[in-house]
């Protein structure tokens, strides 16, 4: 029944598999529960939803 | 105050109007709150953005 | 892979029982997806770390 | 390490660089921890998405 | 129905008052809803609990 | 600003290490942002709190 939430900003395909299939093989070995049982959500949010310092990484610059 | 979040794949509005309903029904027979107090919050994920087992949704085979 | 998460004061094992029957039945009723997928996640807030209306639950009157 | 989420319908950019703003400032203030070190997590919900007392935003009238 | 939600490690009461109250207090001048439609849900973490850089909070020195 | 959040039962301080560890070198390799950006949230949940197929854990049969 674990679930784990990744909140970040967009990514590509690529790189949402890479992260859940690292994710549910570093769960798999540390807690021996069988890999099926995870789930992982990913919520990509837009930098103008995203708040660091009290600012929104929209509005910082690089 | 309670708050029930349910994430899910995309769904209809028919029926995101049957879970908000019938989720709010359970919730005040069990614990006797007002209807009125529970909010419901439906969070849609794409099937790139969920996994089960270290693979995404998008990736399986039906 | 839906989860549904329950954001609540402390309940009996009798109520969590309840929501947990009631809200998969629902969502099994509703999506068609088999029970044994959803998963619910029941967080016991205490009244301290609660607010409504800028208040914290543990300062209110009955 | 502190994250605050808010979920919310949509808004404009000013309303949430006024939320990230207010809510950063007054959680510095009351923790004493440095600004940089909180992260807002703005989730903005379709009235389609969000329930209260058993009904859709959507559904009700104004 | 908007949540805030505050993911913090553990604090006094006073500090739970105040945080509800401030971030209630910049909610609504900033979207204009009714105080009391404003949920304010604190789950206090243990150190433990919390990591950073890969790192838990409660094997960092200070 | 990414936030990842692990909804799992109990677990020693050991496994909160490597999950920690684990996780956050998975998505400093697939985004490439700072591990000190990465911030990992453990809720444990008692199995009086999970339901799986509408069953509490608490009362499932090993």
């Amino acid at each position: 029944m674990p679930v784990i939430t990744f909140e970040m900003t967009p990514m590509s395909k690529e790189q949402k598999q890479e992260i859940v299939k690292g994710f549910t093989e570093t769960a798999v070995r540390v807690t021996g529960i069988p890999a099926e049982a995870f789930y992982v959500l990913i919520h990509e949010n837009q930098e103008e939803n995203v708040g660091v310092g009290g600012t929104l990484l929209a509005d910082m610059e690089d």
